[in-house]
């Protein structure tokens, strides 16, 4: 049997065109396999064929949207993952995934290497390889585009060349990454830090300045994962998408930032994630009202470094399970609902409501019923502040 | 000479009886410091009068707008300093600033005392005697409301009681606390934490919902300070009142967050800080176009425990005092401009420009001009990856 | 029936007098409950018995050397638990396990009350009512030394006047805690920081400069817990008893610093912990070996937080808890042998193996067998600097 | 005029074949720059004289040890630098202070690239070359040893072949590095980690098994630096050198671990650095004494960074300028005596004395003088636990 390939692909001109370059080049066969995340467009069959028609020996479609949604999406969801505080890691969580069943379509279809179509500075080369010597270390790594320098001209030529039955007219100006937890675009004039985005640029949000009515919802949490919209029951994915719809109905989760990639650069991306943000605001409110102070301040540090890991492409590594050992721990009363009403742009938080809450009205009211004893203030706030009273007094006479 | 007491003044009920109070519990005379800190509301001059009127033998006037703006609001905005990633720590600001004016005053009248009209159960008592603490260690502090368990009604009687020239019959459903910086509102229906704000709750915002046009500006920073708007120079007060004013009049800055007390009770808390919240967006993309990637990450942290330093009452204390030179050395190269949209309570960054910029176009374009070695990548994401690789080759056998 | 008062029992002055003054002074009937953390000393029982004739109704002693030892000791040793770098929270853990047993007594005994004999400026009062308060919330705890001001001299007076059977000449010139995890010495002339313990000041240890033949011994730990030495099986009490000999003949485990107290002052403190300090020197290194390199540096965080919190008194909090969970998580790879020398105060790993080792030899070396791939090198290296090289070039020309 | 090289030059037999052969390949002058740091060994002289025998154009020798001591050994003791809590940085320190004489070497002698020689595994081609893209970042990088390919036998061919002055006979079974603040030995017999070092590996330190009378000092600091030693006023370097022989001499600060370099491998490393351990151990408790608690607590995390980030390559970093800020603040007040004896390998600190000190006798003491008012701490114990109670009622239901 001939030496096989498994290749991430996607449907696009690269990875179309590297089908038949790496049969050329390493005299392999190639299996083509297509991750269905969400991420909408092309219909997954008809990839599916074109990868064939390109010249793989294999080509395959993995659902694994409700993998994505469940086993990717929520433990970012309870992380709050943000990288620096925005980008809630939307290409950064698929790689993982896409990664997991490349190396079981290897294992499947006796592959002993597997192939991306990334470029050489971008963070999703990283992620993938990563990903691929953290599951199966053993498997050889191609990448065309970075190690052949592969350009976008070289890749039309050659599939005109060929006759590939793609289109290579539909040049999009952005580069586009989507699946059902956001969307990225970057390239093309947004290159320049000073252009504003422009409406074309964005598909999974409508415009938020447009006048529109306000849209109120209620999101069930039970144990950090919600389970219910407006009292209906939702799966993980659903709730996603269902927050997709009403959160980008309302143009929400449009993000526009400079942003610092693993290759050591800094790059401009648009993002929008209108279900993302909307849930992880909710799911931050809920935090608060569930989660004990000093739990609250330490988890901030953890969801940070969970979210840059994970940026880094370590999904796969130690430390990265270590953490969600700790943010599983803490999820365990985050349970409750959130009233929220997107509108406008905005995911705004109005009610909280959980039997799992740590506010107590007794003791936080100013009216009647107030049960917090105020003589323990003073000497709470005698002792908090002695340390640096006693430094004050050594500071003080110099 | 009789003893002397340096009250805390606000103009308000509690203060106005604790002035007579003092004086006859203790003998003592009571000096009345009104610090302006931006708050607006009644004439200051007024609130001097009154103390007179209540019985202060004297009653102090300070203007520490810039000063506020400058040493306290502005390193503030350095540290992008969000406590629980939202408040942007309005009243914790002003706290130690009044604190010295008090101590100060203490010092100028002779006063071995100094007191304030908090209650026991908040966080401002804090601030209050550990800034004392620090600053004047030698200072007793008399806390009326707190240590004599005042209530309202006790206040109004006293008050109506001495005829004091005081207004009880206006009792605002809730309490408030503002400065230029912002504007905090707490008690009342809020203290039912499923109940949303009403429109009557706010002051420095206009209702975000309302159809009116964007308004776009360019905000020039100059190490971290913005020194110009729309390319007119301005101080730091005006830059603070002039985003007060147009990010206000966009709904921009209003927060509704439950909120971990230092006294360790959660409480539920609504704010409007439309200046700050603007100014803090756009310092936070103009340091990610600035600072280098590293620095950024551990700038986070120093931030995370700035803003609680500061919420705690530790804002005189030789942590933030080391801190503050760490973001000090950060803000170097934090000059340049940003371009933002306010509208619809949003306040949204559009373009960067700096001279000190880090975002390098020909390492970032994928287009004609790229300069970026993608050789580097592979040797890179291989030993990048191999800690994990070499973990999972241990794990993945078991 | 009386109301009942659950009392944490010593055997010394201030708690045997406690028992009658609680009982005078409430009308309750005082439960006696000593707690044997393998602190040697006096026989247990002659303590059961001494409560009773002090006037106890019930005087139980519970033998928590192995829970101490599994529950308390191992998750310390686990974290590599040492406050301020140094102390390996002797007391600090043993306050919890008291705390649980007195809150089990409470209960059985149908007691309301709870009670310890803890002066107000030290750090176990913290823990004692920090403790019960989570894990008993409706007991009321009453601390006769503190909240009642008694000095050793009226506990004296008291004790003469009702005869009890308490011989109060003896009077150590320290204040002494200890148990099997270490001991903790202070007062006396130690309160002069300037002045050197003397040997008197020791018990747990021979004095290190003593020449003797050093002492080899392998620990072998299982996912972090040690489970045998020197090819023995032991318990997890057995292990630290072992080492407390062992080391200690051999002067392992000395300190002396001045430390942070929570109570906001600081205080100078000797220990002696020779199983602690022999065990964490063997439990970091076999981490070294088996540790992923990110998540050792993020552990030593989450080791210094919870020594922080374990010292702070907040064993059962929810952080406290959520901390545990990662480390959990990384002691699953944790196992292996140790060899180490113990000898003139020092205790020296000489040798570690296992087979969860991520050392590797053909990556290491630089003999024959290498199979580094050096050529990786250069590319990483580029793009590790590119950050600084980046803001060098922005910086340089300034 | 012929392209120049500037190469860092040690003297043996790697640099010295690298001489002639990077002037063969290359077509360039070489400039040998070699730094003296303290390391003793061969007088700097004969070193001189054998560049320039291997074909050196220029041959230079800097008396860096000032400049080694004050402005990087300074910098890590005010950071109390230890990487993975052990490791005081010795090689990690040097190699900046190489790179800035090697890129004013460039500049001197108008050079156009750099050359060193590191191989590809190791932690030193890192800090080389991201030092020298930071310092001098249009500087060409030449590793002959590691892109190239070297390896010893090649080179020993290489220089009978030429005839170099080069004593190739005398390998040393190990790999070392040392400066005035440590030396560091791998390889050889060392590579099995369970094999334990022999006394032959260590040359700064005697057999701390060996009886000896102890050695007490006392160690003068102010504001951080160590300004006298028993009385007598030293430089730095002075201060690190005594201390070398004083410490030495008593077998004090040998390790011995298994570490995680930079490029993802773990290694085996022996050191010896007695001064440096004496000298952080003296300066870590005189901190303790000066510093505020909370101070103390976020330094061990700005320490850990430092650490990493030096021994990562990132001295010239912008991260790593602006934790100097923070440690240089917290320097102020770390003025006082520390006395230690020096015995049997251990370095202990018996007594501390300080302006500074915010130990407070009054403070501390349970005799007679106490002025610590213990009515505040009911109050402070109450409220501190308040949190984790009311997560406790929550959670105990349940």
């Amino acid at each position: 049997m001939s030496e096989r390939v498994v290749l991430a692909y996607s449907g696009g001109l690269d990875t179309s065109v590297a089908i038949g370059w790496i049969a050329e080049e390493t005299g392999a066969e190639v299996v083509a396999v297509a991750v269905d995340l969400g991420q909408g467009g092309e219909d997954m069959d008809t990839i599916r064929q074109r990868a064939l028609e390109c010249g793989a020996v294999e080509a395959v479609v993995a659902d694994a949207r409700d993998e994505f949604a469940e086993r990717y999406c929520l433990p970012a969801l309870q992380a709050n993952a943000l990288y620096m505080d925005r980008y809630p890691l939307v290409s950064a969580l698929s790689r993982p995934l896409i990664v997991k069943h490349l190396a079981e379509a290897a294992k499947y279809h006796g592959a002993t290497t597997v192939s991306h179509g990334c470029t050489g500075k971008g963070n999703d080369q990283v992620r993938f390889e990563v990903g691929i010597g953290a599951l199966a270390p053993d498997l050889k790594v191609i990448a065309p585009v970075r190690d052949y320098a592969w350009t976008r001209e070289k890749a039309i030529a050659w599939a005109e060349d060929r006759n590939l039955p793609i289109d290579v007219s539909k040049k999009s100006p952005y580069s586009v990454d989507q699946n059902v937890w956001g969307r990225a675009v970057e390239t093309g004039f947004l290159e320049d830090i000073w252009n504003a985005p422009i409406e074309d640029v964005y598909s999974y949000t409508q415009d938020p300045a447009e006048p529109r009515d306000p849209d109120e919802l209620v999101i069930t949490f039970d144990k950090g994962v919600p389970v219910a919209i407006d009292g209906e029951t939702v799966t993980a994915l659903q709730a996603v998408q269902e927050l997709n719809r009403r959160a980008g109905a309302q143009g929400v989760g449009r993000l526009d930032i400079v942003e610092d990639r693993l290759v050591g650069i800094k790059s401009r991306e648009v993002y929008e994630a209108p279900g993302a943000i909307a849930l992880i605001t909710a799911h931050q409110e809920l935090e608060n009202v569930t989660l004990e102070r000093d739990l609250a301040r330490f988890k901030r540090q953890v969801e940070q470094r969970w979210a840059e890991l994970v940026y880094d492409g370590l999904w796969f590594s130690p430390l990265k399970y270590a953490l969600d050992s700790f943010i599983d721990n803490t999820q365990r009363h985050v349970t409750g609902e959130i009233r929220m009403v997107l509108h406008g742009g905005r995911a705004v938080v109005t009610g909280r409501r959980s039997d799992e809450s740590l506010y107590d009205f007794a003791l936080a009211t100013y009216d009647e019923g107030d049960t917090f004893d105020q003589s323990l203030a003073k000497g709470f706030v005698q002792l908090w502040g002695l340390p640096s009273k006693i430094a004050a007094k050594r500071d003080l006479g110099k």
